[in-house]
């Protein structure tokens, strides 16, 4: 028997409308053996890199071959291309507008191809809504087996988008923002392990994260390890660290939101701390 | 291998409560071997309207002798009578109440019988989740093969109700009204190109649609082509003309909301408008 | 063909963050030939009992052989242990905080694991998100076939907690509260039929339920029987009695929430009323 293959979808469709039901409806039409695995579909509104960040902490753990379905496209109907991108063990279909650029910082080899091949698409094709007549319809032959190549030519001109980077400010300084406010009011922040080593290694700097005139003094590593309303930082898992509370929403306590800015000070064991000017 | 029968599900129980599991968990018990596909579980409570259009905006995109269970039930443990519908091409299974109405609009035969088989029923069968006792258990059996003879007798009169119609006041002015916000706040009204051909000729009209005391002048074919905050109409992929926005929400806009009216003004390219008495 | 195992999923992940997405991607990466049905993914949360009440209502509808997974589990990366549940017909995967509580209520022999075997994780285990790495993992692999022996030795010491329980006051009086609000307001009580069996013998008692200085005083079979803006009593289809009101919600016409209170006072037919000093 050979193994169904997986189509996941990450979408701004939301839940309440059947767009969702309705590309899958499409996929099912072309092939009936395929199985079908929602991300989200509850990506904010036209919100290219929510978008790309909910792929970004997914994918990898899909199995070899799995299509992903990223459709977050304010673009509808107006130039931007389709694309087709493969990677070492997956396969990705999306509008060309760097919904897909957070992946692509982790693969090695990625090829993308500019879908044209419109024998593919579900006729006719509106301009309102791609996600049924081009991208649904593509994943459901690409999943029957139809290879790359039918769908269009190797392109190197897409779009790629850059979320917003930490800068290291000084030895002991490392400015970043809030990239998301995830269900249970964790802020996951911009910073990884390697913007902020002085965190994670054998001897771990002291830390403290100021931000909206709330100080962060203390890195731990469960939820479970939190005072009461202690907002405490912590790596998350999707390696990106977090400023969260237990059993609360750190976010509603800290008063943050996407985009909201934070500063890291580090100092290590035997100094005292360099206090910010704005330093509660 | 055969292929698995495709059942969806459009309901209003949304998605916190876990009776949409338990539907499942109904239809697995008779049937393992089916693709279970959700529409819509937002459907707003008791609006057998809502669920209608949900459906109607769905169903054909599904492969043949897919069965669609639909239940939009504000009369559930009266004496509505549990329905099962058979097209040329699906099956749906469903409550006596209307919710199949627009689907019923658009098709040519259709049969209908009222479900009587309990032999096909989850006992005992509750007053308060049919859902589960009645609907599911049904669409299982079904799924299973059983021939809709099996569940009951063919009827005439069940039920209809009428989305509210766009009325033709004169020559170049129709009264619509607003059926449904989607996710985006795009504003769904219920005009189709064959109520306003003027719209979609090789000539077409220009066009003015008063709601709320604003104007919209604008038809477009792409959401991309609007211009910031403009409010402009195009042809939704429900078939329906929408008023929208560009990256925004057009309801917001326009402060409208489902049963809103509107006017549609029409005129050839050749004279001037026919001024409304409230046009802004 | 053999059949494909069920893992059925409870959580407070929500739908948002594409957590149950990667917990879904884990599983099929160890067993791609399962089928995977939501129950609820809006658990309160870390709400226990909430996500215990979601499962008892639900599991029996599934099949023998399905797995269920539990995770509400405020407890992540503390001590608390992960385990392996096994009734008759079912298996249970979750956090050892009692979330399985209801459930082991209703079955005689439960034989509970401590699951150890960590060759069975997703490695590098997280102290963040268990669900993917331990509880979606360990799902995965008992799809597959293995068995519960080699995840780990019986533990009899597991969590329990208990729902509030209703308490008789005299021979015509009851105190209960409400267990939960459903999504169309119907206010679920913590009264079973034998805590109140007055209501549902041969000559039922006749009833007055107080609840926020409101009085309820009819039992009926079905939602529609009610008249407008009455609240009435019903058994729901959960084996609770319910407060309701036809086509609204009771919840909010009575201004009740998880935890109020309420009395139920019973008199026979031919003897008046006892009245609460609070009755209005």
């Amino acid at each position: 028997m050979p193994r169904r293959t997986i189509i996941t979808f990450t979408t701004d469709f939301g839940l309440t409308d059947p767009f969702v039901g309705i590309m899958k409806g499409v996929i099912l039409n072309i092939n009936p053996e395929v199985e079908l695995v929602d991300l989200s579909h509850q990506v904010s509104s036209y919100d290219i890199l929510d978008g790309a960040f909910t792929l970004v902490e997914s994918y990898q753990f899909f199995p070899p071959d799995t299509i992903h379905l990223v459709v977050v496209d304010p673009g509808v109907g107006s130039g931007r291309r389709p694309i087709l991108a493969r990677t070492m063990n997956y396969r990705f279909v999306a509008p060309d507008n760097g919904v897909l650029s957070m992946m692509m910082d982790r693969e090695e080899a990625i090829e993308v191809r500019h879908i044209t091949a419109d024998q593919y698409f579900l006729k006719p094709v509106s301009d309102t809504f791609h996600a049924r007549d081009v991208f649904a319809a593509v994943a459901g032959w690409l999943s029957r087996g139809i290879e790359p190549e039918k769908f269009g030519e190797v392109i190197t001109d897409y779009a790629r988008i850059a979320p917003p980077k930490p800068q290291r400010i000084s030895a002991n300084e490392v400015r970043g923002s809030v990239l998301k406010i995830d269900k249970f009011g964790n802020v996951i922040t911009n910073l990884r392990p390697e913007d902020v080593p002085e965190l994670f290694g054998e001897h771990p700097a002291l830390l403290r994260i100021v931000v909206n005139k709330r100080e962060i003094t203390r890195l731990v590593s469960a939820y479970a390890m939190g005072r009461p309303r202690e907002v405490f930082a912590i790596l998350g898992s999707a390696g990106f660290l977090e400023l969260a509370t237990n059993l609360g929403s750190a976010a509603q306590l800290l008063e943050v939101s996407r985009g909201t800015e934070l500063t890291t000070f580090f100092e290590n064991h035997t100094t005292g701390f360099d206090q910010g000017k704005d330093g509660a």
